[in-house]
């Protein structure tokens, strides 16, 4: 959970379905720490039973504008290739640690609010990569090996992001309380300006729901 | 690269094979830290170019013998099934922290120490795993879907013990640097009695290959 839209939404998909849930954030040297806050607000606000987070310094690897002094880009529009906020490996990582968290607590069932609609060119959003990564993880895990093995639910992978922001607002997501700008400013409050905070903006817009976004002072209002 | 004999034997080879070699350690809340002192020393005397160390906190999910307080078996024999040294996801998670570090340094290539014939039940160290997380590194990183994609090379994968030893040292690997023990004493010395030293002493035995293990104290010794 990464205190945004979308794994907010994947949290509610999964309350949703029945599942008591751990959520999993990730400390891996990102530039602020407003997002595991809000990640934190989010899974008490969904009920979930359970939030870790587990510290990675994916700093020591670099190459992305996310960990490293790499500018983050501006302007609003969703470029076209693989972005300079792509972090490497970063899915695989993610989805590893969440395996191994898995088969600790006894979970079977992995939830991750990946979309490849809104495809922003980060090749660990996409089908091929999840369904390589389920028989990886089946292979080179106990539980896979000797138990039922993993099932990765991708809920949001089909959606466009005012369908996913129209699903939430149905379950309950309180979408204040989540965090998408790349670079917001000293209180958290969003910047408008980056490629993420244009993505959201433009998805309540299409989904017809109130943006409850709090922007910076100075930031481009919608 | 663990510090242990295995991974030091690996990047021989690597070395070998006249690969320039960036070597990545993990500092993952094991009990001690001799390992990453010992893959320091090793890599040095190897002639690696380059030694990373990332921190990834797998005590925050836990259920390992090696990151929890679970009492690290004895006894020297090797266990059937999966032990309690198993940590859950920790080849998938370090492959992938590779896969990501790998792109990052323009890496194609990845060496890693798996062993599948002395076998010790751990699922991530056989082929079946290592060619599914080829797969998935492949579909999940900019380097598998831009670029020539990534080989993991298991050079011993079809070793013995012995057989490692006399490659090892065969291309100079100085095994007095290696520590393998999973319980050293406060010095770093090792116990003589865990399955890894059992396995380890064996393979010197078989190999006709002098052990230079320094014991603790108290140990038992060959």
């Amino acid at each position: 959970m990464s205190g945004g839209l979308d794994s907010a939404t994947a949290l509610a998909c999964a309350r949703e379905a029945g599942f008591t849930c751990c959520c999993l954030s990730f400390d891996y040297g990102q530039r602020h720490r407003f997002e595991l806050d809000a990640a934190a607000r989010v899974a008490a606000q969904l009920g979930a039973d359970e939030h870790r987070v587990v510290s990675i310094d994916l700093r020591a690897i670099g190459g992305s504008a996310l960990t490293d002094d790499i500018p983050v880009p501006k302007g609003g529009e969703i470029a076209s290739g693989i972005p300079a906020t792509y972090v490497p490996a970063r899915n695989l990582v993610f989805l590893s640690v969440a395996a191994g968290c898995a088969e600790v607590v006894g979970a079977q069932d992995i939830f991750i609010g990946v979309n490849a609609v809104d495809y922003s060119g980060y090749p660990d959003c996409r089908p091929e990569f999840i369904a390589a990564f389920v028989a990886a993880a089946n292979a080179g895990t106990r539980a896979g090996v000797e138990g039922r093995g993993f099932r990765v639910h991708t809920p949001l992978i089909a959606m466009s992001k005012a369908e996913i922001i129209r699903t939430g607002a149905r379950l309950g997501v309180d979408y204040s309380l989540t965090q998408s700008c790349y670079d917001p400013d000293e209180r958290g409050r969003a910047c408008g300006a980056c490629a993420s905070c244009a993505i959201r903006r433009r998805g309540f817009e299409e989904a017809g729901v109130e943006d409850p976004t709090v922007y910076g002072r100075g930031a481009r209002r919608p």
